[in-house]
């Protein structure tokens, strides 16, 4: 089984610590053991907010943000990295054909962001979408995917199985409500979509929520039906 | 002053050949002799589509016919700076940084796509916002932003101007239409308008409209106002 | 047993398509099941001919319109990998080190061409030689090595066998006749005569004949005694 | 005249925030307003103590902490590029012969750490050595070279001027000393020594004090007399 | 088993020869074959020192010697690399993360130098620490670690073994004496000390030593002891 | 006037000493002083001899013989470089749009082998194409083309001047004759005729004749008349 799991940074690295990336790392390494074969695309987290403030501060565009955030997530790749055993994964890979290779000689890849005006949810989906991945799991911060933004609306109630287009439909309604935040971002719906890929999103605080659904099935989140 | 056009593969080389790419080229050339700096973002095209036709027919995934299709922009490129006077650009620019060096040194710059899932539509945006730009141009076949895709719906009007946000709206709506083509994508839009760039789409198989909607303002397409 | 499998690229795509292609993934796929470790190397071919032309005419120079083809060759050769399983190879060799490697990894690895002023000829001939190969095919659009250009002079007479020095004297004739066109290119010759390998020329446009002629030995074509 | 100046990551981003960064930006374009051509090295600070802190305890070794350790020196580097003006440099050099490149060009170089195993300080005086600057200036968060660590120590006594020869023993005998912190390392003292370069070590904490050094010779630190 | 073994540049080249490369590979091959994976790290000798007089003669700089010297450090790898079975390395690593990685591929990585400003005797300790190998073993024109230089001082002693801190005071003491030359240097030294390992500093220029001390622990070198 | 000079290795290190180097440094800089831009390409001489002999004899093949010549070459390089004055050149060019670009920005380029199987005779003909050059000069260590090699056949008479179809058919002629060593390779040659680039191959081990046959024609060479 080809498992990719994008990992919010916020939930890797709620702070510099390491208790949540050691049991993330043994979550990987127990798929592993399993004899799955595990891509994980990890996130900037409070790390990311705190240079791409300072550097907006300082007059940087855009795209230099962009890319301050992804030097973020290939250094808490780098910290995923440390917690697993030294010879599986040696340094984050840069594009897709580098964790596509790794995947095949190790069975495990590790990789941050990709390119500007790209996010690593839309990295993980790509990823997933180039290995020919059997599920794609985003670990984020909030349990699923919610009708609203959750901690704007009290009402918002969470899907607990959506088809792909309606998850493209609730997502692009979201991003239109600015204040907002989604769970996975529209290009990474989109291409889940395309792709027709068995999606789960959950609740990744707590990473053996991971390893149950990737193993038996059984979640908290929402599942995204091809 | 400086421009970033975006000039779609079809635009570009409708079919392999010398015309538009010269005229392209010279139209570039004539506002670098006029004191501003260019940078060129150049599509894919029918090669681009007949290469990633072939490749899907193979069983190529989504991630890989992208990358093929860079590869086509890339060649697109080539072509481009072939037109070009030999001491202005030696090779297409393989990111921002890149480019943005080019136009310092030389001020020309010109490159293809940068990442999977990602047009050259964003493409050219994100170079406009990366080196602040005055100006973003995209040089397309359809001549502005419509209502409605023109060759779908006969009553589809042209947008003289627009605000960003309204231009973020417009091709939200068209990209939820399976069937219609939108002049630049949802991507592009939404950089568009979070960077407060001007923008001019208009119709780029007669290159002289570029020239002049760069000098004069002068043009038939559609304004995006910041 | 080691092969390199040159495949010319009007023979790969003699237009932009997907039958020959897979028929040529197939037989690749083919020897490897059979335990061979197969290297192929591709041509550029009418696309590769068309873009050079057009760059020409827009006044690019030689040198600049090898690396056009070049890039052809990889656009090929990405085609070519399309066809292949997902897991063997995830992108062209850029030169002979890495394509050692992907051989010694996955037993499979394919490029295009590799610098300006060198054919996919010697490239075919070089990594051959680099990978100390027992085997190297020609799958190119004419059957065979012949006395002369058989377009050109209808009583050109193909060899059935040929020593290796006997091939550069014969391609070193035909390259100065300049209307003729020849199977393989000097440079090639020159490598396959210092190295000693074995080699066949034969007509690609079936690629069974390729297969036969690594495992039985059996082909309408030109064998080159070292 | 060439200036490296070498700014401690506690000196320039002592917590993430932009003040100090930006009254560094500002003292190297006045210095390049005055003529001057200008390397910054940038060094890791808190943000780099944390990764490496979180690494360490995650099993990695120290080679994989230096590897840390240079990526965020690197995103400091973007820091202090976000704040000079967008014109002068696009992204941090990542050897010495980019960096000398940059130099040549635009008048500016901004780096961080070269290779494991190796300091910024050492960087400082390798880049310095390299570009065959005039005046090399540590800003550090002491106010020059002492006898002994002067947080340890309170009868350490500072050196106003010092040979190179008696900065490499002062600077071996405080590595000794477990305890003792120095403003710059051996190996960076040894090659300022060889390499027979004016050097200054001051107080970097109020930047203009750097410039008032470069400028007029005037500061309360240490010079180091070739 | 993992061994990284640091082969001084005279000892392995003493003049551009093959015979002690071939012996040192054999060494290499055999360890492999007994199952142990070998890092070998490969030093400059004559062909260095050589450039870098001519070079300095010619006015570059001590980083630019550097620089080429680790060229040089690369050309003697790719001499050990021809004599290792084809099969095994390619092409020099280039840094630690490519070379572990081919020492988790193949069993067998070698390398020259990394950056300016550092010696492959410091390489070697770096890759040992990096990959966690069980033993370092330096194999240099001298028999061990001495009191002082034997070649400047008839009363010198050898140690048989020695702990790592000790190791770090005889060395610096070595480098405090401009005349003498040491076995290994200060930055090799602190990294052995920092990271634990066991280390054995011996006469190379009979590979066969290497093997005998890898296997068996037979050595009449010294003793680096944690 | 944009010059390459194609500088044999045995013309610039005979053997490895300071005295050829800089006085071909001091040509090139007399030249580009004068206005020339000028890109100079360095083969390998003895120092390469010796390590692809020792290879050799290691059981290297060809290919990987012309890798190590290729990195000798470059070695080379950097000693002309270095002769050169500090804000010429950083680096020798990678390929050749390093070498155009190089040539643009800072007038001077330096660069030695490109990839396997080919010379850097090729090479010099190939940057001169790229170039668009007005003159390409080959100093070399015979003086002139000849009908035969002139350390074989006493009789063999110097052409002083030779259309570049003649210099195609008297380098065929060379090549074919197993002992005879020509000036130029026949790739080189064949390309100086496609080109029509105007060329003089002369004694370089006097590089003053270079300088004289660049400003005022003046040789004692052989011209070669496109």
């Amino acid at each position: 089984m080809k498992v990719v799991v994008s990992i919010g940074g916020s939930v890797l690295v709620p702070e510099l610590g390491t208790d949540r990336v050691a049991e993330h790392a043994a979550v990987v390494e127990d798929l592993v053991a399993d004899g799955c074969r595990v891509g994980a695309v990890v996130g900037g987290g409070g790390v990311a907010r705190e240079y791409i403030g300072a550097a907006r501060d300082l007059g940087a565009n855009e795209i230099e943000l962009d890319q301050l955030g992804i030097d973020v997530t290939r250094l808490n790749a780098r910290l995923l990295i440390a917690a697993l055993g030294g010879d599986s994964v040696t340094a984050p890979a840069k594009d897709y054909e580098e964790a596509g290779e790794a995947l095949q000689r190790g069975g495990i890849s590790v990789m941050g962001g990709v390119a500007p005006a790209q996010t690593t949810d839309a990295v993980g989906a790509a990823l997933a979408e180039y290995v020919d991945a059997d599920l794609l799991v985003y670990a984020t911060s909030v349990p699923g995917v919610y009708s609203d933004d959750p901690n704007e609306n009290a009402e918002a109630t969470k899907y607990d199985r959506l088809s792909a287009a309606d998850l493209v439909d609730v997502i692009a309604g979201l991003e239109m409500n600015a204040g907002a935040s989604a769970p996975v971002d529209l290009l990474a719906a989109k291409i889940i979509q395309r792709s027709g890929m068995r999606t789960i999103v959950l609740d990744g605080t707590d990473p053996d929520r991971i390893s149950r659904a990737v193993r038996y099935g059984e979640h908290d989140g929402t599942d995204v039906i091809p």
